[in-house]
């Protein structure tokens, strides 16, 4: 029986990983639940999966009361505190942004199995994550669709790599040649159901530009082995090239149902009810190259190149700026305008701890607040 | 240093076996040359690789003269004596039929690293060969692109399979109506460039039974694990469905040098200079289920269940029809149709030992001759 706690539970991944655990229930107990502020779905998990603890940002007493038996944790120290629960296996990080990330450094100390959903963990904290290596052993066991499938190939076989493809489905806007996108065009995914802010990111393509710098840190690759290949069907979700031309492909439903039931077994494989591809629907698998030249692919290989404060500000720009478009404060077309501007001007700083990564994060969102500020 | 020996080099298998070779002197030294009768370009391979042995099936004294430095071999203890050479580390089976099959034996008994392109060693004797493991540890090292696809997985993860899927382009006939297909037509494959024998088993569709007979035999799967899928592109070999929903894709560009140039590093892989996919030219991997009815499938299928003489007789009496065939002696159609009767018509027997499987092929191809000298 593993106790698996989940940062995120009412979000898209908490939930789909909620179901896979209902389905095996004699392996898994949810231990804690962990959302920001959505009472209302947070209830309902606590009936249904029974967990001794409860996490909200702000404390609530009602719900204290409400649920005697439930330890509740609140603010940033309650995200440490389950961390540090001992009961606690398996940690599953799928809250956006890079406020679990003590709590995810917390878990690499204490020596916990982590399942990764949030990659600005890595984007912003990849190099402090990266050099405790030297003093623990950890595995990061990746959620992201393209990660996980690219995970599944690297665990068995590392060497003689030449490059790996994260595939994406384009995005929102593929195949889109308008100018003005406007909230509802950039939150219609063709394939995935998932977030606000992640969806817009895929409609900027800046979502794969977090994940190009998450491989880097999840698999030791440099930028130039880290590729891109359009692939709408979302079948196939991650590549792996070997320096003798062969490839290896992972596919699966496009259901994040999949690679969480993975990270939840591993290394076991169960079947938990997921739909086989089935060649007599699928018929056919487009591939389409990326722009080499696009400004997120660019800002991926950049934050590669150069680490330190780069990625952190990358990252907190970006936040800033898609939380603005969906006020409808800004345009679609001037999220990475503005993200850009802000990377540009930072000042650059190479090693970064923990309270650095923190300032450079609220000082890039600050950044891109001056600038709307002073559009008005 | 490793010392290989080809039989078959110079059909195209060996030939691409030299190729490979030739870009990777300082790791292999051609020790034996193995053909039936090309004395053509088995001279020009002997000039060019200079090996310490050759083979031929017929003696021949001119070229015994011509190269005394080099050993001959004819005949079929001439197969046999290779397998038993002490230099000998590496060999590549690659004689169309089974006559290479009591030397296979033999190179297992001698511990020799065998890689296989002739299936029917394994359809034929791939029972016997089974049986063997109690006694002796080999690993056989596939050639033919789709075993080698599913290799490539299945060395690295073999638990909780739900099936495999061999591929295949289709073959010279593929969406083709025609009801008289005559020899050019059968001849003309879309994507493989093979010997005769074997593009009309791609025509018929038999070479992908004798694939399923001897994936099951190299994977120990049931036949109902074993399916095949028409990708005309040839780009993805194998595939392997995991019972989790997750299926893993072995891809290169189709090219014999590539299964080859792995079995021969093997486990280690090499750059030699083959190309890379690439998604800007590929654009596009159509799939396309096969009729679960189909002859073919079923012949495949029946021989994995009944075993014993079931598949050499089938085997036996497909290789003599196609030689007929290829005679223009009967047509197209009536190859699946005359091995049908040769196969429901034979007697079956169980348990067969080496000289069995002898008789029962001989047998097979007889009755072939007596339909065909009937027709008349």
């Amino acid at each position: 029986m593993k106790n698996v706690i989940i940062y995120g539970s009412t979000g898209t991944i908490g939930q789909n990983a909620l179901e896979v655990i209902s389905r095996q229930k004699e392996k898994f107990n949810v231990l804690c639940l962990a959302c920001k502020k959505n009472k209302k779905l947070l209830v309902k998990q606590i009936e249904e999966f029974k967990p001794k603890y409860a996490y909200l940002e702000e404390k609530d007493e009602n719900l204290e009361r409400k649920y005697k038996k439930i330890k509740f944790f609140f603010g940033e120290q309650g995200l440490i505190e389950i961390a540090n629960l001992k009961e606690g296996d398996f940690y599953i990080f799928a809250i956006p942004g890079i406020k679990t990330l003590p709590a995810f450094i917390e878990c690499i100390k204490n020596k916990k199995k982590v399942a990764l959903a949030t990659k600005e963990i890595l984007v912003a904290g990849g190099e402090i994550i990266e050099k405790m290596r030297k003093d623990y052993y950890f595995e990061i066991l990746p959620i992201d669709s393209e990660h996980n499938a690219i995970f599944q190939i690297i665990k068995y076989e590392n060497k003689n790599l030449r490059k790996i493809y994260l595939t994406t489905s384009g995005g929102p806007l593929y195949r889109k040649r308008k100018k003005n996108i406007n909230i509802k065009e950039a939150l219609t995914h063709p394939v995935w159901k998932m977030g606000k802010k992640i969806t817009v990111d895929s409609a900027t393509m800046m979502n794969k530009a977090f994940e190009i710098i998450e491989a880097h840190y999840l698999f030791s690759l440099n930028e130039n082995q880290i590729d891109v290949v359009i692939h709408p069907e979302a079948i196939i979700h991650g590549i792996v090239e070997f320096i003798d031309g062969t490839s290896k492909f992972v596919g699966f439903i496009p259901d994040m149902k999949s690679p969480i039931n993975y990270v939840l077994n591993y290394p076991e494989r169960v079947n938990s009810g997921l739909k086989y591809i089935d060649f007599g629907k699928i018929k056919r698998l487009n591939f389409e190259t990326v722009n080499q030249n696009a400004k997120w692919l660019n800002f991926a290989k950049e934050a590669i190149r150069r680490k330190g404060s780069h990625p952190v500000v990358l990252n907190g720009a970006n936040e800033r700026a898609v939380e603005y478009f969906l006020e409808e404060k800004i345009k679609f077309q001037d999220i990475l305008k503005y993200v850009e501007k802000v990377v540009q001007s930072h000042q650059y700083k190479e090693k970064l701890n923990i309270e650095d990564i923190f300032y450079y994060h609220n000082w890039a969102r600050n950044q891109i607040e001056k600038i709307v500020g002073g559009q008005k």
